[in-house]
């Protein structure tokens, strides 16, 4: 088995489940011991080891004093009941890349120009503490880290507690970056579809989230008449079936609407619900699409409040824009993965990244390898050795030009 | 104010909530605390205490050595924020009647064949620890106290602990009893609507309660293109409005149909559900139209397996017939509310009390007092002060008869 697999049997061990995946919410305890044999890992192979203000875990190799790094990474960070590749692939390959790399410099065939780090930006799954891309957020200025630590998981524990905890919550300054690289699972099935090997990402779908509260009042499920009844938890319900139907306005594949999380209160088996509050997710490659599906979403609230039983609040919403990844890391990975004899082709990512920050920052390269059955946020999230190889490959040849040339800063206009 | 009122806002401090209700779920603190100030005041009484191995409490007045007891009672402990009278008021007014009783009895003024006994029956509200009417269930034989003594909560602590955490795990032998009486605000608002005092119930309506799991697939809210998901919450959301439409099928307060209680599996934010549990809940006065809405609900269930995306098992399922009071206590507190100058009517009653289960061992009475706007198990609950002593009197009066005279096991043809 060649090293990289061995490492990565190895890593998959920590917050390992019954059924084949991992479970490493951020902060908890498995998240720690990951990222403590990581640690380890880097700090064996030569990387210098920092922690910054928000638990992102930074390796550095260091060869020219001052000049700015180059960065790649993921996350070690998962959701419940998780798979093993979802962000662990891409930090782990970063760091045999980076490896790679760093022999061929000491064996004088390459000459850098910046330095490398590999980087486990914290808490990117959002499941645990909310919002998402948490540790990439703060690096990029989007958040700041006396804000994100403050941030409280459902039985009230800070991001601040929970890093001091397993020993994250770090005071170095993350290193002067120049260019992000990362690879990860697509999480989807165009790859595996088409049977081709790599996927270069030149645009990231846009995101609209929302808080949604949809009120009642508690009464006695057995006694109160129909006609008495505001019922938050049929509210909810209606939300979610007209959220759905909001994805089955458009053609397949156009729009997707997701809520997955639900707070009940009281939750008894006899108590009407007075109050829910869900999270809802609209996605779409196109812009004014997702806008017109925005529309579509508040009409939904608006109807099912104009039905007198609930009131639907939108509490907060957000939205990540579409921008496209930058055209010379694009060209550049095509051309690497064609040197190695892999196929691959430009595609958009559903999913969120770290990078999708990153990209505003610098510029930026996302790999895909497929996901077999486009299956990810589950135990079964499979990659196939050959494919996890391959992403390796392509990954260390787009880290080597790039320590040696850098990478210009125009963007892919997709 | 009254001696009875005085004690009931006493004891409406225990577990108080910041908007005027209650918070005492079965062996709480809240409801330790709660029954050690009842047990106090019955001890200070001239109430002999006994706790059997449910925690069942039982303070008992004995004039006649061996005689069995009439039983007089409700229970302490309530919904999450809940109100303050749903169960409390019929235990306190049980042993207020109590004492009027044997000072009448003390006085010479009447000659009891029978002894007295106050009871607070453990979970009769079933949030907590599953199911409801616990206690009394245990005492009728419906269920053993070793299963339920092993029956967990959310957080996985069994009866047995939360007994013994508030010092109400017993082991004394309940008294014989004779009858049983219990009187607890009506949850409706027939009596406030037609300007009733009383209303003495002649039959339950009939229920069914469903546990129900969909199951579908754990996946990527933001990368799993539609078509590719098995969306548990979805389906759920299809069962609560499918739900609803049953108790719409049929004519306004004809059928009741509930779905407050949703455990989510993996309730993340990006995590398509893949297993949801809920509990269902079916009422109608009458069996046969309780049977056609078993048969909608069940073909419910069919349809929304049938678009192929979750499947939908009732796991379990349970029937609780429309059973009759006892047709000489009926007429018994007909008799005595009339003879007080109060006004009463029969009624059923659509939410489940410990009574139900009693009057299937021995003949009960179960009266009604109003509740403001019908609303209960909320906070904002609510009985006017005369209403409750108008109650207190009849169940005064109620009591006084059958210590002296027993009761008919004769049930009411409804």
């Amino acid at each position: 088995m060649s090293e990289f697999l061995a490492d990565f049997d190895t890593m998959s061990g920590f917050g390992a489940t019954a059924n084949g995946g991992v479970e490493r919410q951020a902060g908890s305890e498995a998240d720690g011991l990951t990222r403590d044999w990581f640690r380890m890992w880097l700090t064996k192979n030569g990387f210098r080891c920092r922690v910054d203000a928000v638990g992102n875990l930074f390796g550095s190799l260091e060869w020219i004093e001052g000049a700015p790094h180059v960065l790649v990474g993921s996350h070690l960070d998962s959701q419940p009941k998780a798979g093993r590749f979802d962000g662990a692939y891409g930090v782990l390959a970063g760091a045999h890349a980076a490896t790679t790399v760093a022999e061929r410099v000491a064996a004088g065939k390459i000459r850098p120009a910046f330095n490398l780090t590999v980087v486990d930006w914290f808490n990117e799954e959002g499941c645990r503490f909310s919002p998402s891309l948490m540790g990439s957020g703060v690096f990029t200025g989007k958040f700041t880290a006396e804000k994100i630590l403050d941030v409280v998981d459902a039985d009230g524990c800070t991001v601040r507690t929970a890093l001091r905890n397993i020993g994250y919550l770090g005071a170095d300054e993350p290193p002067m970056c120049k260019a992000y690289v990362e690879i990860h699972i697509e999480q989807g099935r165009v790859l595996e579809d088409e049977e081709i090997s790599i996927g270069v990402v030149t645009a990231n779908w846009a995101v609209r989230k929302y808080r949604v509260r949809i009120r009642g009042e508690q009464a006695h499920t057995g006694a109160t008449l129909i006609e008495d009844r505001r019922d938050a938890l049929l509210g909810a319900a209606q939300m979610i079936v007209a959220t759905r139907e909001v994805a089955s306005a458009f053609p397949p594949g156009v729009v997707l609407t997701s809520i997955s999380k639900l707070t009940v209160e009281p939750n008894s088996p006899v108590v009407v619900a007075s109050d829910v509050v869900m999270a809802v997710d609209i996605r779409s490659s196109d812009e004014t699409t997702l806008a017109k599906a925005h529309e579509l979403f508040l009409q939904a609230r608006t109807d099912i409040e104009a039905r007198g039983e609930v009131s639907v609040d939108v509490e907060s919403g957000s939205l990540r824009p579409s921008t496209p990844y930058h055209r010379a890391g694009i060209e550049l990975s095509e051309s690497i993965a064609d040197g190695l004899g892999l196929s691959a082709r430009r595609m958009l990512t559903r999913a969120g990244h770290d990078s999708i920050n990153l990209k505003d920052l610098m510029p930026t390269v996302m790999l895909f390898v497929p996901s077999v059955g486009g299956v990810s946020h589950s135990e079964i999230e499979y990659t196939e050795p050959e494919d996890l190889l391959a992403g390796l490959n392509v990954l260390t040849g787009v880290l080597e030009r790039l320590v040696v040339e850098g990478l210009s800063s125009e963007q892919e206009q997709s």
